[in-house]
């Protein structure tokens, strides 16, 4: 049984100091917000105001709660759980420090029986946030700590940097012993369906006590039952299991799972604890890439390229997806229902993958819950992102313990088949290498608790690639038609393209003198329609000049952008799936944002708002569907129209044989230009 | 005290069959070395003779040793030590087996004390060697164990598998607690000559002990001095160092060494054991090469090469130097003296660097003690070479056993500077990849017991380059001057150049009517100067032809052979010095060989006779030389020659302000070409 607690909280100057007010807070939540609401503030995404949010980061804050002694039952206790508390802390309970700690992704268990009295005051000091000592503002203050380096300033993300209890908090009543962990754990078959699988239970005292494990498929079938007396507080289980419906990504089938059920029996055969989650069995592979061994094949020899084709339960299949970025800036307030809008977004687009990129928070349980229930594959990156994370001995201790807790609550989810160590890691920006520590480390450890999953140390590695992110490179004219078709990647594993946000998402933000042209120094350039990247960028004027001319009105300049926008990525997930099978992954950038921005590479507009490129990357993911390549935007008169028509197929169902009608539209004419009697393509094959 | 034992040796089909004879056998040594002894067989290296062995693989050999019981002190006993016995073995006492393993890099001790009788049998049954069931003959047999790939047959190794106990065998008398693990380990900080210092030490026995710990440096000065009481069986002393004499490799300094002496005293103070052995402290890293950040420019983006620059003590240090591969394919025979010879042989030539080469044994510690005390940088790859270790099971159990064997010896030495995972691993004739899990077991390692050590999955790495191996590409015409000038790596870890081996070593192994002209099906071709890795390799008669025409003599033959091999190697060892600094290593295929070859890349003849590219390659990497780069290697009348004029400079010291004179010579004539007065260069830099 878990009992919640009631916080107010208030901000002081040294640790020392107390506050001199307590205002009410959200928990889960976040500092800045209960300040905001109780002060009446302006919202943080309003024009420029997340800037008067600065001063808080360098605070500290604390929660208080109060409560009564709880009434327990017999042989039970008090302990205080705590899944994230964001990101340097204390705790105390009736004035003694319980627990000192930093990392927001490391859950917290205490039991606190022993400090309760009849009237109870616990205080959640939070410290300010950490950043490195000297460094300029921006991300490179996030290079020794695992909280999130997007918060620091990033070029679709305001410099605003949430602070405090960021998950669930509560009092939990455990009775004497009761199960700490229980891994399953398996090696698949898959071919034969077949599992052996083993059960490490972990108890919290040692005794005459039994463990009673149950799979239970979704016909409510108990597939296997065990029974198994304890006298360790470290039990092993381990079976064979036949016949198993494998889980699948939601487009190469159904996303099985099971319920497994752990319960702890006393002498008298009750049960005193148990736990309850949904398990599901499939296999993970990362392999080399067809024709990838071909290369190199001059001397001096280099290496062939990293592998970048994921295989699960054996099969080849194409990564289509996004990059998923916090939906929100403040972490606090993601809960299960965005998840779920979200996360049914990407499985409307067709998407089969989502990489939580390095910048972002760790999420919480219901999202891979969800996930894992609807045939979502997770990319994991761990908290590094573009910074050079230095062998620095408190800093691994941190990264240590914290890769630790993210790897021991993830493997638990079928959902999860790939960890890399953090975004862009090898190129110039960040300056980290095969030689840097944290990354070593994080092999160990994703080697030692999750062997059977594959680990890239980031991406891209060798023969992946990240961009292009604009539609025409206005210094060279060169088009996306045009790299995307010299380019040869193994997987494409960001691509973006920039498109204004709709009308309604800007008003939510923007004053309205603001909003006609488009200026610098104005809200368009705070929410990243300029300067974000280039000058230009993510509003691309000269681009949209080029094509349309200049823009008579607000609607016509949004939609001129959002068409390039829709029709540029289209392109793009369209290429990458033609130079399938070498090519095994398309994940563009980026899918949502976390505040409304004026332009940006997200296709839904925060709060959850499809743009049009939603739309057009949903069509270019359909696993079945007509192509056509060429080779530029801009075709006029009397010019030699060419383009080359494909049948994309990543299904490996039978697509039988059939026709293919094309047609070009100019002028408001439809010209029928070709009928196409294809033949039936193999599983998974373009033709 | 140690003691010798007597064995000999007999061979068996069956396990449980007795050997009918017994000979002598030298221990170390080989089974089959004992046999042709035995025997009075023809020389394994003569002609074809090498095939008569083949059968010696695929029985049971047992040696037996009958020794008397040892007179021992009180509270000894009697321990049994081998080094090392290849492969898989089983050991038996009295008829009492006392263990049963495999892997001939995992040292034994064994307290035998209890088994002994007043007249004792000691049998070691010797198992067939390891081959992977089904797979074709050669390498590929060896993919399942960390016996050496090279014995089962190579481009330059003839398939000569070798058995039986190949390190130090002996019986120790223990005192009844001592030392089982003395470890030292340090954090430098070189520009300030301090180091933070621990010793981890580990007894046999907890009780009322002492530890005394001393280092000494060369002058007999004692620098540290620690005594300290044990009452568990591990020990952990701390300390600080100051003005410490750095350990520098030979062309940058001096090889420091001081003398590490660890003792245990007994509550008298008597010292019942002790280990001593030679310590230097030096930093080590693996950074980026100079501009290696700049690429890659274009998108989509990919990462940056793998860094391939190695710095000790900070500084950065050009590698130069050599493949090492085993100097005898009976690894049994190879000594203390012979790896002198030849380590001599590499500082005569200006190396500071050996790459221990995958396909090889890892060497028997005199080696590593002679490169620690001459200042040679050991670079030691783990023995997978060109294949896929795939994750089986049994292999990984015994991969990780004798890799941790491996690393808890060479951690040791401090000439051991660089890990890598094996030869070629990313290559597609090997079809390993960053997800192999036996690299990824290498990687957990190696980081955990050597966390300061660079660690590399294998060679090459993107940037890196193997090959080219031929003077001149017949197909396309090509020369080694074109390639090495296009090519840009940032590091050469091989690059090979074949030349035929001098007339004493032909007539070592050459039936006299087989000498001229070479043919194939003779002892040329099994001697790896035909059909080796091509048809035309190792003696490459048609570049032969093309330069110098038919030869008419085997002398002739020899002469030209030998002179493109030096020429040749002399070019690329020169042009990757001039790449400097992009370029970091240049590493020669390779230095030494294990039998009489015809032709080979090969720099020694076996046993150590230096062939003409020897000398050309010591005057290639002299730390200050003059260097010309051309284009090309045959020049006619009335062609324009130019070539650049370099002064190439690895030295940190002060090169003074001097003239360099540039002259040609042909017809006899000697021309004055021109007079370069130079300014000083700056350190490690090329003008």
């Amino acid at each position: 049984m878990n009992y919640s607690l009631k916080f107010r909280v208030g901000f002081h100057s040294t640790k020392e100091n107390k506050p001199k007010t307590f205002i009410d807070a959200q928990v889960p939540g976040a500092v800045q917000l209960d300040y905001a609401k109780a002060k009446n503030l302006s919202p943080y995404y309003y024009a420029d105001n997340y800037k008067d949010y600065e001063w808080m980061e360098d605070v500290y804050w604390t929660y208080k709660s109060e409560f009564n002694y709880p009434g327990l039952e017999n042989n039970k206790s008090c302990w205080l759980v705590a899944k994230g508390i964001d990101f340097k802390y204390e705790i105390a309970l009736n004035g003694k420090v319980v627990l000192s700690g930093e990392g927001m992704f490391t859950p917290i268990e205490i039991n606190i029986q022993k400090f309760l009295k009849t009237q109870n005051e616990l205080a959640v000091i939070i410290y300010p946030v950490p950043k490195v000592q000297g460094a300029p503002k921006g991300r490179r203050q996030a290079a020794e700590t695992t909280k999130p380096a997007v918060s620091y300033g990033w070029d679709w993300h305001p410099r605003l940097i949430p602070s405090g209890i960021w998950d669930d908090f509560f009092l939990a009543y455990r009775p004497d012993n009761f199960i700490i962990e229980s891994v399953l754990d398996y090696e698949l078959v898959p071919e034969k369906k077949q599992a052996e699988v083993n059960l490490k239970v972990k108890t919290n005292k040692a005794g005459s006590y039994k463990i009673r494990w149950k799979l239970i498929d979704s016909d409510n079938q108990v597939i296997l039952e065990k029974l198994v007396p304890v006298s360790e507080t470290n039990v092993l289980i381990e079976d064979t299991i036949s016949n198993l419906s494998l889980w699948w990504p939601h487009d190469h089938g159904e996303p099985c799972l099971y319920h497994n059920q752990v319960e702890l029996l006393d002498s008298e055969q009750q049960v005193v604890h148990e736990k309850n989650d949904k398990v599901g069995f499939r296999s993970v592979e990362l392999v080399m890439n067809d024709g990838a061994w071909k290369k190199p094949d001059e001397f001096p020899k280099s290496r062939s390229v990293a592998p970048a084709q994921l295989k699960i339960n054996g099969r080849k299949i194409f990564l289509k997806g996004t990059n998923w970025v916090n939906p929100d800036i403040f972490f606090g307030k993601i809960d299960e229902k965005k998840y779920k809008t979200h996360i049914d977004l990407a499985l409307k687009a067709n998407y089969n993958v989502l990489r939580i990129w390095g910048g972002s928070i760790i999420n919480k349980e219901s999202f891979y819950k969800y996930c894992d229930e609807k045939g979502i594959l997770v990319w994991q990156d761990f908290p590094l992102a573009c910074n050079n994370y230095q062998n620095d001995r408190s800093y691994m201790q941190l990264l240590e313990k914290e890769a630790t807790s993210i790897i021991k609550r993830l493997r638990n989810h079928v959902s999860v088949i790939l960890w890399c160590g953090g975004n862009e890691l090898f190129n110039s920006w960040s300056g980290m290498d095969d030689q840097s520590h944290a990354l070593r480390l994080l092999n160990v450890l994703c080697y030692k608790y999750t062997p059977r999953l594959p680990f890239i140390a980031t991406t891209p590695l060798m023969g992946m690639g990240h961009g292009h992110y604009i539609f025409r490179d206005e210094d060279t004219g060169e088009e996306v038609f045009q790299w995307m078709r010299t380019a040869k990647m193994t997987a494409y594993t960001e691509f973006g393209m920039p498109g204004p946000s709709d009308i309604n998402t800007i008003k939510m933000f923007m004053p309205e003198n603001e909003f006609f042209p488009p200026k610098r120094e104005t809200s368009w350039e705070t929410h990243h329609a300029f300067n974000a990247w280039t000058e230009d960028t993510w509003l691309c004027n000269k681009t949209l000049a080029h094509y349309f001319g200049p823009a008579a009105t607000l609607e016509e300049l949004i939609e001129n952008g959002q068409f390039l926008q829709a029709e540029g990525l289209k392109f793009i997930y369209e290429e990458a799936r033609r130079q399938k099978p070498y090519c095994a992954m398309a994940l563009h950038w980026c899918f949502n944002e976390p505040w409304p921005t004026a332009a940006n590479n997200s296709i839904i507009n925060w709060p959850d708002t499809p743009k049009p490129a939603y739309y057009s990357a949903a069509a270019a993911c359909r696993p079945v569907l007509a192509s056509a390549a060429f080779e530029k935007f801009v075709w006029r008169e009397n010019e030699l129209f060419q383009a080359e028509i494909w049948l994309l197929n990543d299904s490996y169902k039978k697509i039988p044989d059939d026709e293919l009608n094309v047609f070009i539209e100019f002028n408001d004419k439809r010209i029928h230009l070709l009928q196409w009697h294809y033949k039936s393509p193999a599983p998974d094959e373009n033709i």
